[in-house]
């Protein structure tokens, strides 16, 4: 599909139900402040109740249950999978010109696909292989002996180093920096040896890496990103990690080296995990935790040292009222002291 | 001005009042332990008072009723201005040669201003206009579309994104990227789908941006930096987010998606905002603190999560005794248990 | 050495003792998941000690006392730098070949020792001077007046602003930006007006930086990373900071501005350092901790803000014990209350 489109056309390519005009012609999709009459809007967080009820749009796109009385409104059972259907429809994704820049640096010997990009400044190094349809942009570098799947996207300025593999229909931001040295010495007669990082950086296919991410080589084996795994920006994956599948690691985490992480882990946004641990398949790590132990079952955790969520929520009341306590404990002491010399 | 300059001379242009030998020519402005005689030196922080007294400058630029009994110094109700005024004189600001590189890829369509300076490497897309004076360094990149206002710096390798619009002097420090897709997923069927983020990034006039700091484009409208706010480095902005005007964020701190940061606020080092929050102008909010919910009025919040420092400071203190307060706690069991047992 | 090597010769050259069959040929070293009959593995971490038994290694590399009977394996006082001897003989570093790319765009007055690599898109800017065998890889810029010691390698599309001083053997990774403005401002009427930075980084010889990482310039002077420090990916090191000989410096953590670190202090990963702090030699900073005062004796410190690793442990298992404390002080109450009434 592509837009404009009428509203019950819309309904009907994302599974959807019509309250009101159906009829109506939707022209773009936009934010509930800046939509018009002929625009789709949406509304998923209640904090967006009363600019929803403010807003212009002609239609918007809300949850099952969300009764925008008087509104045209499309009910969704999943409104954040319609929303990228439909996002996808109205602006298409950016078209790469295929074709190697003159003013890029290719190897002779390396391997590139049918239709491929290759920005200006890019540099491909010696037996790079690079698949249909992938893109390395402007001022990306792939270092020797490294390997990327079709339809793969690396954009301007991100950084492999040699005998990184990259998989299909990836997304690599700029900035990106895959396969630099793991943080690994030896420390002897106060100084600090280096131990050599020998391993290399497997990106799965489906994965997406935020900007300025850095995920480094393992010291031997793999540092691996698992299949359709999603990691933000400014994010440190060390050597020797393996995230596993649908992972989705927020911004600014750390994970320390040779920890694993199973399927569908989330970590929120500035959470950090320890080295050498492993972490349940579902586990979800809160914003600014800290993971210092195995977590053997999934389930939600938070604190520093991560605890499980719902009793770190209720030690970290406790722990505001802790001037109240004291309070009480001092009164409790006084009176304590009151009765034993009463009962002397 | 520029130096040498005598010391009234400095003190009538920067609003101060001379101790001592005014007629004493300042050739420089140096560290406390590095200024010579012929050196202007600055104290500040009551923490250097004994570098202060020990240093062999000529002068010292402190605030008013410092004392520094027996040596020629600059009295100012504003040193840290008078300072960043009297470095502007004796250190012009560096000089960018106007002109375009042979070696750069600027295309066609792309419209630039009077006296630009386009280094070695760089990329310029289609449709990107270039205020006058402007700047783009060795190896930054300029998506097609994007806008770069008059006398503003992209310094090298800093990335825009395509429809980036960055207002009039600014500076964008090197490995800086602007307008990288949001982390927004719709995750069914254990799969996570891209929302397209088809929104962009506006950056206001003056603001600065420090080293690999990312601003993300919004999913749709716009993520927005205001007008005179700075950012230092390794900051992550997500998408949608607006931050107000003369805002400062410290290094490290991330500020999650939707959230909206109101005029003047602060966050110190590695502080966090979750995502859909509403932040108060003028707030202040700790370094390494975690804010999880709106802050309706300004004021310093602490910890995670946030608030009110105040009352975190003494919460925290008790926490530290809480070894004490547990062991006052099993006297007081013991003593009413023998309480009880004499009262029975 | 190189590879293959009979298993007596390695525990000769690393100093080991052979507990088994010394004269086993080692092709390669490996994890122990990985390895084979012919393979080297390694054992450190008990974690590992099932993963020790079940490995298919032909020997393993393991601690004084170690004790892993029935196997062939390599005692070592120091596995940590045997290790790292052996993999330097199994992999030889990476050669860079010695020239200038015709690609790259080197000042005229740029000076350049023997045997240099630059490489395609690099830019060296005037007066840059470069040491023996040094290496300016693909896309790395060199501003104006910087200086690289013999023997470093500055990794692709890194930043040197002008005049940064890097010492020799250095290791400067993808990414990393060096001498960026620091995070200076004076506030006079609403309005942040920007603190010239005029200063310069000094990186000493024997540095790492890990991809991504950034140190500004001083404001005046110099900001200093000492001899032999390691820093991981992803770390700010603020405008003024010295950070002493032989530190490490784990992923994410920040130092703000003017701090100084002693020799051999150790940064745990995400921990922050406050301004204008001094922290004594040999201290060990956990991770996730905030230093907001002056740390005068070496020691582990850990917590928000940091103490005592020892104490913060004990109150954080109590703050976690604060639901039971708070019943336990309720029912004392209660306790309390019921003596009263009786011995009214």
């Amino acid at each position: 599909m592509s837009g404009p489109l009428r509203l019950d056309e819309i309904a009907t390519r994302v599974g959807g139900v019509v309250h009101g005009d159906g009829a109506l012609v939707i022209r773009g999709v936009a934010t509930l402040e800046r939509a018009g009459p002929e625009d789709l809007s949406f509304f998923m967080n209640p904090r967006y109740r009363k600019a929803a009820a403010a807003s212009r749009a002609g239609a918007i796109l809300a949850r099952v249950g969300s009764g925008l009385a008087g509104r045209t409104w499309l009910e969704s059972a999943d409104p954040h999978l319609a929303l990228a259907r439909i996002l996808d429809a109205f602006h298409p994704r950016p078209v790469w010109v295929p074709g190697v820049s003159e003013r890029a640096s290719v190897a002779g010997s390396a391997r590139l696909g049918t239709e491929v990009t290759v920005g200006p400044f890019a540099v491909i190094e010696d037996a790079v292989e690079i698949g249909d349809r992938a893109v390395v942009a402007a001022g990306a570098y792939v270092g020797a002996g490294s390997r990327i799947g079709a339809e793969t996207v690396i954009f301007p300025r991100s950084v492999l180093y040699p005998g990184t593999l990259v998989g299909r229909r990836c997304l690599i931001h700029a900035g990106v920096v895959l396969g630099a040295d793991g943080f690994g010495f030896a420390t002897a007669d106060g100084r600090h040896h280096k131990v050599p990082q020998v391993g290399r950086v497997v990106i799965e296919d489906d994965v997406e890496i935020g900007a300025n991410t850095t995920v480094d080589r393992a010291m031997l084996g793999e540092t691996v990103v698992g299949e359709g795994t999603k990691i933000d920006d400014l994010v440190m994956v060390a050597h020797g990690v393996r995230l596993g599948r649908g992972c989705l690691i927020a911004a600014q985490c750390g994970i320390a080296g040779s920890s694993r992480l199973g399927d569908r882990v989330t970590l929120a946004g500035q959470a950090g995990v320890s080295g050498h641990l492993e972490i349940a398949p579902g586990t979800i790590v809160a914003s600014k935790a800290a993971v210092y132990g195995d977590v053997e079952k999934g389930g939600m955790i938070a604190g520093i040292p991560a605890t499980e969520h719902v009793r770190w929520k209720r030690s970290q009341a406790l722990v505001a009222r802790l001037p109240e306590i004291w309070a009480e404990l001092r009164g409790l002491r006084r009176r304590v002291g009151n009765l034993e010399e009463r009962t002397q």
